[in-house]
């Protein structure tokens, strides 16, 4: 990256962590999130949407679904420090959670996708992910799974509604409902002083004056309000001179535009979702915590500190819907032999 | 295989296949499956076992779980002719089906486990397929994912209920649940005479009167009433002197004991299990169901006949119930990399 380019990045993290105070205004988390206009959320497009996120038959082997590794039984991820696609191939870069992702005004840890309509079809063609050749033979295989076309028709209107397009839709509208309300946290800024313990309100205050909030803020403590497709990257890791650097290859990839920029990833859920970072190099949240604190902050924190942050981060665990089991429609003897 | 026990066998086939009327006592579908005296179901049991099927983290690699295989969203299987493990390793047989697997008298194609309980430990080990190192392996996981130990010791009283008798008794308990009454056969023999077609009531006669009740009998076609354990085996193929043992492998697979004995598959929901048989080799149920007819019986079956067939096993695709997705406990911080 430039130099200059890098000094901005320096200077904005600056002036956040100065002035963080400012933008720590805690926000609870919507119990809706806002859908595009050429998307609104309705039930059809909800249940089909789930059936397909839980399909395997969407990969190439029948055997990997997006729930595969976006597990919503469980954080939203697979707790893998790299996922593992069709024929035990392993992906780049760790499984973000898919809970709340519907927040992120970016997809993919490099944001290169704009909506969640966009990152639905990336997994299905990635080689070492679903392993699908293209896109034309996912609808082939869905059109040849009967029971999907009168559940595309219904959900989008038509007659002919199975489209890679309505794929996209159905598979983001469904995602646009896993959002995790009523944490600790959200209780605890709606005014259940109760709901957090004096520790995690203690985590609550250094997390702030440290600086986190420079980034993780918002409701999703993934970035600011922005426009959908807009994107709220930082340079990871900023400080190089630390020990963690090395020792979790944190610049082994070069992120977004090579620039060792990535999206502000939520800190929702994250004491459910290890390993941590894009290369799911850190097993514990408290390394985590230490890791960021150093290579984002240039601050060395003390235990007490690590344990007050991870109780408040450990606060950010919401409520997750219940959800019915889908039954997929069936195969009706198609096999992923048939020619 | 000696030639008197071949013979015997070919003899059994015969009587049953002169004698299939006496057989065809057709009957409907029990809505509950007995339970073994040490393992009765129970409502924390079911919910434990649920969890434990649909955890990817009881393999070695965190991608498989139970369910990958014998996927309860589709027919109970994977539609795979043989299943892939972790590392994207191939299994030798085709996954049967977990759905009324309960009326199984044993478990396995081989029939090598007697029981729910005894097959639910098998394929956690398996190299093949989720490929824990040994069972030790897997409660260890368990214990580390904290949740878990509440939920086993609810299920089975006391404070240090994670064994591994009670992971299989669990599994097994919720498979006990899965059940797939009312099919249109089902009803059409409780005396709703217009639940099935008349095309399939003519199937039904053809499959009595051609033999197919000579093996595939009892309440999930797999056979007769038999104390637990003791299995229901026949030889297949039994004729050899057709195109189809060499078309579709056949015999490549020696089976139980090296004497190409199999169990009597189950023929409930079989629409929507293909592919068929122990290698998985044939796609469509038509195919199947001609093989079946020739290497069984060594008949030869006309379109007409072999349509009406499938019409009738159509008939045998029950109702699946409606089921809660799990939240499986969370990971805690633990990952697949932890030591």
């Amino acid at each position: 990256m430039s130099k200059s380019r890098f000094q901005l990045l320096l200077s904005f993290v600056t002036i956040l962590g100065a002035s963080s105070q400012v933008f720590a205004q805690w926000e609870a988390l919507p119990e809706q999130a806002p859908a595009p206009a050429d998307n609104p959320t309705t039930a059809a497009k909800i249940e089909l949407g789930r059936s397909l996120f839980f399909d395997p038959r969407l990969s190439s082997t029948g055997t990997v679904s997006c729930n595969s590794c976006h597990n919503v039984m469980l954080g939203g991820d697979d707790n893998r420090p790299v996922s593992m696609g069709v024929h035990g191939k392993l992906g780049g870069r760790s499984a973000p959670t898919v809970w709340n992702a519907a927040f992120n005004s970016s997809q993919f840890w490099d944001g290169r996708a704009k909506s969640l309509e966009e990152q639905a079809l990336g997994p299905i063609t990635n080689p070492i992910e679903m392993g699908l050749k293209d896109h034309a033979v996912a609808i082939k295989r869905i059109r040849a799974i009967k029971g999907y076309t009168p559940m595309f028709n219904k959900a989008f209107g038509g007659k002919n509604a199975v489209t890679v397009d309505n794929l996209a839709r159905a598979i983001a509208a469904y995602e646009r409902t896993l959002i995790t309300p009523n944490s600790p946290y959200d209780r605890y800024v709606k005014g259940d002083k109760s709901a957090m313990t004096a520790k995690q309100v203690k985590g609550m205050k250094i997390f702030a004056s440290l600086g986190c909030t420079g980034c993780h803020m918002g409701a999703a403590f993934s970035g600011p309000s922005m426009a959908p497709g807009t994107g709220f990257f930082m340079k990871f890791p900023t400080y190089t001179n630390n020990k963690y650097v090395k020792k979790y290859a944190l610049m082994a990839d070069k992120g977004r535009a090579d620039k060792h920029e990535w999206k502000v990833p939520t800190l929702r859920n994250i004491a459910l979702t290890a390993p941590y970072f894009h290369n799911g190099s850190v097993d514990s949240l408290k390394e985590a915590v230490r890791v960021m604190a150093r290579t984002q902050l240039d601050k060395k924190l003390n235990k007490a500190q690590v344990d007050k942050l991870v109780a408040f981060l450990n606060a950010l665990t919401g409520e997750f819907p219940v959800q019915p089991m889908p039954r997929l429609p069936s195969t009706d003897g198609w096999t992923f032999t048939s020619k």
